[in-house]
């Protein structure tokens, strides 16, 4: 296997580069001269989106014990590829058609943005998949999530940036789809346990994630964007605290468990995302997020007693339950919160709350089927799949200056 | 003592849940919705001061070899809850009065801001409270802070904003005075120790607090706040300069000691806050951060010679000689720019220095008798305080993934 | 030699607290009170060019096992002397004469950017020099570094910002020409060996140079600063993706190396700085990107193979192939650009391209030429330097809470 591997290996770097090539001719050809603006907060959101893409998933990565290189080296490589082709594939299928026009550094925070689907995906299959199903992954992905942004937009008439709200929930099943066709790793395998310090890593990780939310929905946010902030943050504060409570209550005696509270302190922010600007009161965001917690929590202990020995889908970072739960609770939020506010004009009503669910389930479909397809491709023999044992080992893709040891 | 405390652990969900709906109810009926507005940097400077709260004290609390979870942990929870208090307790105290409204993000980065004051108290008693202690110790000292900031505000006539200014000082005199109601450790005890690993750690936490000072002084700052990023950068590279000389003349052999260093580089951002923005030169903060480099360095070296054996007050990250003392100093230096300013105007002059020294010394008292009480009132037997031989210990709140290994 | 070094090292305080002294000296007479204005954006622009420094680069030095303390702690140091010195260095140099004010917050972003010289300089004699050389060769290259500006300024007429886009190039080949001077370790040595979790936290430190290297190039761009930002992400992401290619090229089994894609995804960085806002499309950008990392890896390759072996010059964290190669590449680059921008202007194009070669020779020059002097003065016996053997190592000058233990 490992000779086999190796001839194998030997064609990553032209993989590679055939891409990067590509996407240059296709910006030579295509991406003209952007407008040349800088409005001043823009500036500093993007710098948060890119952080908590590059830092924040590449820290909370980080748990494996020995696949910290591959975890933050490959996160690098994914967002350098896949920023690169979403600024196309934005391109291409929108403002081609268009021509309208949009600012540099506008063009870039979307690209980042899209890119947090990506990464999303590639936490359910970290570890298992190698680097060129992750590129090919990439590449395909990013031209889906822009694709299924169009549908929304074209037949459903979705505000183009209000699309990017969809992208946890895309990035989760599409992510959960893939991993479903690759073999599931021997559940006592070691090399998956976490250890006391790559857990801490982990954590640090979660942070970055926290801190930076508010900055996300901010981005993303039509309208109030003061708003945005403020209620994302009152919800990430109510899901760690619901984190803490649902922890120590379905441990066995008591004690906190690292692994939920840094699944469900993150569940707030992904819950108010697609209402944080249209929230009135601190307290609706306060309870969503208590509610996305509890769904997280009760979501990661149903998957890992009764779904996963079914349903046979191994997903390393648990981005079900992390942030493709809570997403789906955020989109019911959405229409409970449009009932509440449009009751009495229920014409209106009823075609708002329509759209809503259509580009819901629209998302979502487009997400499992693409990716259970995407899956099946990468899992053909020509893309050599590595074997469960070697999962989840840095010393399969990295030279190292001694010999590894674990963490 | 372990089967006790379990029984006591599973009323600690409880407990946090009940304050939640607490929270819950009291936005619901007091916090109305909030002015949407953005001012630009005021996004930045948010995004700055969170940071500072979750990393920079994250990090820099990572320095006990068995304590990680927990000083990260702990720290999202409180921060999470604390958050929510303090922007109620501003509410009720100030603005249910007044009827002033303020807008969402002004509103969350007062409140991050004020939690500074708990923060810098957990870590006088770091590894020594079980969480219970710590989340009613948050609860209590946040109310109080804004309660000590009203006082400063009616009597005083102390503009709002600037009441911000006593966070460090409240903070540090409120945690000593919780912290001497604990039960001493065994000075011998491993586990207090550092490693030089976790050390290392805990010097990136404070390089995250040195990044972040001058933001913090820019939100404090009424007037000249270009003035006071730079003030405050001056200073703190002052005091960094002094640390490091301090450090090599008190050692036995000329080598720096980590320790002293992490706690002198920033007493200069603590003392140069009081007067930041009415520094008309850089020189003179400069001079201000030599000086409370040289205060936290023979603070910290008579306080564990001399105070600390006869007060029997152990202070687990030394918030005294961190930032007590150099608030005390900057309040000190606050007094003396003033009579230089206004020394041809003596009746001016006289309603100043009492305004700020009344100010000084009505929020020392607050902070230290609310301290002693809350202190005594979390050590009653019904809040099961841990012994003092199971301190600094992970393993006494957390499921850990494998058998705990140290540092 | 250790007792002989003792009775030196306790002349480091003197030294460090002469020079502290001498700065607030100097700020006295010199530093007048600057304007207070705050463009806003400048506001966020400083705080990230401040984390590259202190977070980027105090991560990226922690490779080396055995000097993760002094890795953090001296860098520190240096900053804090140094953005004293380059105040005082520029305003000597320039202001002075000219009597231009600017505002305070500018005045330090440009200290602070200038310091970006020393600490890649550094870079070259990490775990070599020791405090007193390196405390000396931060305020000898600081002023250099200002004079050598002030030259290009006067001389060649080059505007005031734009001399700062040499600053790698400076730092890279004076830290060369200093590190020159110096005995090589034994190419055995041990302690300068990575271990896997060693180069973790450097490519965290990497990861952190990434993210802020857009801001960088953002403020020395002069007109189009939207431009600077996409322009400087591109080339980043297109030198990330070839690092990862050639490091797979170039290893014998197909594997990636970390120590190649550290330097090398950040050389399109620092190309592109010299004409990232003239760049008017993307696809170039990315063509520099890749060639910059070319240059890299094959600089690094050659460097290894051929030149350290003949020229003798150890270079600690390979800043001749991270900074100064790409530094060099970027500088032709700028020069072809204007060919081709300005050919149908032949006499425009003559003196533009003459100036920019002209700067781009005065400033090389001035570096290596100075370094080389520096670094001999610095290997005088009354410096003291450590012998090759006790390089790399932390126990020299740190106090350890226990017995060392390596990462």
């Amino acid at each position: 296997m490992a000779a086999h591997y190796h001839s194998f290996r030997s064609s990553v770097p032209g993989l590679i580069l055939l891409l990067q090539a590509a996407f240059i001719l296709l910006f030579y050809f295509f991406i003209s001269d952007a407008e040349d603006s800088l409005p001043t907060f823009a500036y500093a959101a993007f710098q948060d989106v890119n952080h908590m893409l590059l830092f924040g998933f590449g820290f909370f990565f980080l748990f494996l014990r020995r696949y910290g290189f591959s975890s933050t080296g490959f996160n690098l490589l994914i967002i350098a590829l896949g920023v690169q082709c979403s600024v196309l594939a934005e391109h291409l299928l929108t403002f081609l058609l268009q021509r309208q026009d949009q600012d540099d550094l506008n063009r870039i925070t979307k690209a980042v943005m899209s890119m947090t689907a990506v990464v999303t995906s590639t936490g359910a299959v970290l570890g298992k998949a190698n680097p060129v199903q992750l590129i090919l992954m990439t590449v395909v992905e990013m031209t889906l999530f822009h694709l299924s942004r169009r549908l929304n937009n074209v037949f459903l008439q979705i505000p183009d940036k209000s699309t990017l709200m969809h992208v946890h929930l895309f990035g989760a099943y599409f992510g959960l789809a893939v991993s479903s066709r690759f073999s599931e790793p021997s559940p006592r395998s070691e090399k998956s346990k976490r250890t006391p310090k790559s857990a801490l890593f982990s954590m640090l990780g979660t942070l970055f994630l926290w801190v930076f939310w508010p900055s996300f929905n901010f981005v993303v946010a039509v309208g109030s964007k003061g708003r945005a902030i403020s209620n994302t943050y009152f919800a990430l504060a109510a899901s760690t605290v619901a984190a803490f409570v649902l922890s120590a209550l379905t441990s066995n005696d008591g004690k906190f468990h690292m692994t939920h509270i840094q699944s469900a302190v993150l569940a707030g922010g992904v819950a108010v995302g697609y209402a944080s600007p249209s929230i009135e009161y601190p307290w609706i965001a306060m309870i969503l997020g208590l509610l996305a917690s509890l769904v997280t929590i009760l979501g990661s202990y149903c998957w890992q007693r009764c779904l996963n020995p079914a349903l046979k889908i191994h997903d390393t970072t648990g981005v079900h339950f992390t942030f493709g739960l809570p997403a789906v609770l955020g989109g019911l939020a959405q229409v409970v919160l449009l009932v509440v506010q449009n009751w009495d004009n229920l014409p209106r009503l009823g075609s708002l709350v329509l759209t809503q669910v259509g580009a819901f389930c629209l998302t979502i479909s487009v997400a499992s089927i693409t990716g259970f397809i995407t899956g099946s491709i990468l899992n053909l023999k020509v893309f050599q799949s590595i074997p469960a044992s070697k999962y989840f080992e840095d010393q399969f893709y990295w030279e190292f200056p001694h010999l590894a040891v674990g963490f």
